[in-house]
């Protein structure tokens, strides 16, 4: 790699990194990206390596990092493989990244071009129009700021809405076709579209929505089972990524 | 086509449509989908029809449109040469999916896979991170509501945040490499990352930004200048999508 792709005060951790170096923390995007990779060992022994970005420093709106994702925001994914290495922002990009580049056999993903612009779909409408307003849901629901209580009225009607966008997919409530995943023939094959919008779907039970409107999404509640049951699923969710357990993969430059 | 497919009630400007048919209406996110497709009638010659949805009955929300999009948004774009016809749903997904089987040359776009990856990034950087942000921005400026002010100037903040990014992009201000558009080495292609963001931020001066502000955004501006000047963006944003000049392309159910 060139001296200048990375700024002098870049870690060494993520100079020095080889093959696929990840960039991230325990939040729902940053989980978008470990369960892909976990999903991508289980299948293809695939390997590489983490570092956890310290928030506390604000290490994502330095210079060093802004360089790399001038969006100022995790996870990024380093292809050092390339040179220079190449750089991934945005986790849904990360995904599609992983599945055109790792994925060969398209196991997470469609070789069908329909079936694949099914999953391409869903990625980008849960990226969208789902995770924005559910940000925006829980910012206004916890901080209770002046003029909140409308704002987190606004949102939580438009997550409600996006829920039952879901549920009528799944159901089939209007094609007559009930589904298990989101992209895909018939009942659909688990994907990266299900994973980029599980992560933030799975704690719908536990964002302030009536016991009467979960009720109503039983096919988006059975989605939010079948993947939790997954193996690296649980692994991407977890320790393995957590600051407190693993100290050593943070990166700080002060 | 299967008899089931369309609901009864589908209109027979949709039902009975050849080829490519889009269903739209003079939208940012319409725009995106016209602006394309006029590009690729310049270079490719291609032909497709089109119907204006009648927004004040709500088509959109009715049960013929939603078993074609769950979302009830346009633009949808639907592929009548495959069987069952292939509908595609959101407008980045629309670009994604004439790029992937009209756009063989990768005029739009690209062979290279880092550098598709590039697009792939900024497509979802300005559908995911910009487009929600203005639109939330949009409806607090505009309705006042109660509340409203404090959360206009948060997602005002935001836009200038969002647009910054695409200032230090295409500045180089961090890896000193100006550039004229969204993806590609060196300075860049036109490709739909730039079609996708350009529909609206395109207004940027009419949003209620200082004089100030808007001077930090030099590369934003040559990027909105260059992009405006096209012969097919010109037409995309126009005439031959308005209702009011073309009445006929209206469908309604009742």
């Amino acid at each position: 790699m060139s001296s200048s792709f990375y700024a002098p005060e870049t870690p060494s951790a993520v100079k020095n990194a080889k093959g696929l170096h990840l960039i991230t923390t325990l939040t729902p995007n940053g989980r978008k990206a470990h369960i892909y990779l976990e999903e991508l060992k289980d299948t293809y022994g695939l390997e590489w390596t983490t570092s956890l970005i310290d928030l506390d420093t604000a290490e994502q709106k330095k210079p060093w990092y802004l360089k790399l994702n001038p969006n100022g925001r995790i996870p990024i994914l380093i292809d050092n493989t390339h040179s220079p290495p190449h750089v991934v922002m945005e986790s849904s990009a990360i995904l599609l990244y992983l599945l055109a580049s790792i994925d060969k056999n398209h196991l997470f993903g469609f070789a069908d071009p329909i079936q694949q612009s099914q999953l391409t779909q869903w990625l980008i409408f849960w990226h969208a129009s789902g995770q924005p307003i559910q940000g925006q849901y829980n910012f206004y629901r916890r901080t209770r700021v002046d003029g909140g209580p409308y704002a987190a009225q606004r949102f939580r009607n438009e997550v409600l809405r996006v829920y039952n966008v879901l549920e009528i997919h799944l159901s089939g409530r209007y094609t007559g076709s009930p589904r298990e995943y989101l992209a895909g023939d018939g009942i659909g094959k688990y994907t990266i579209a299900d994973i980029n919008a599980w992560v933030w779907i799975r704690t719908f039970r536990s964002i302030e929505l009536g016991e009467d409107e979960v009720e109503k999404l039983p096919y988006l509640a059975g989605w939010v089972e079948r993947i939790a049951e997954r193996p690296a699923v649980g692994r991407g969710l977890g320790g393995d990524y957590d600051e407190e357990v693993h100290p050593e993969l943070l990166i700080r430059t002060d």
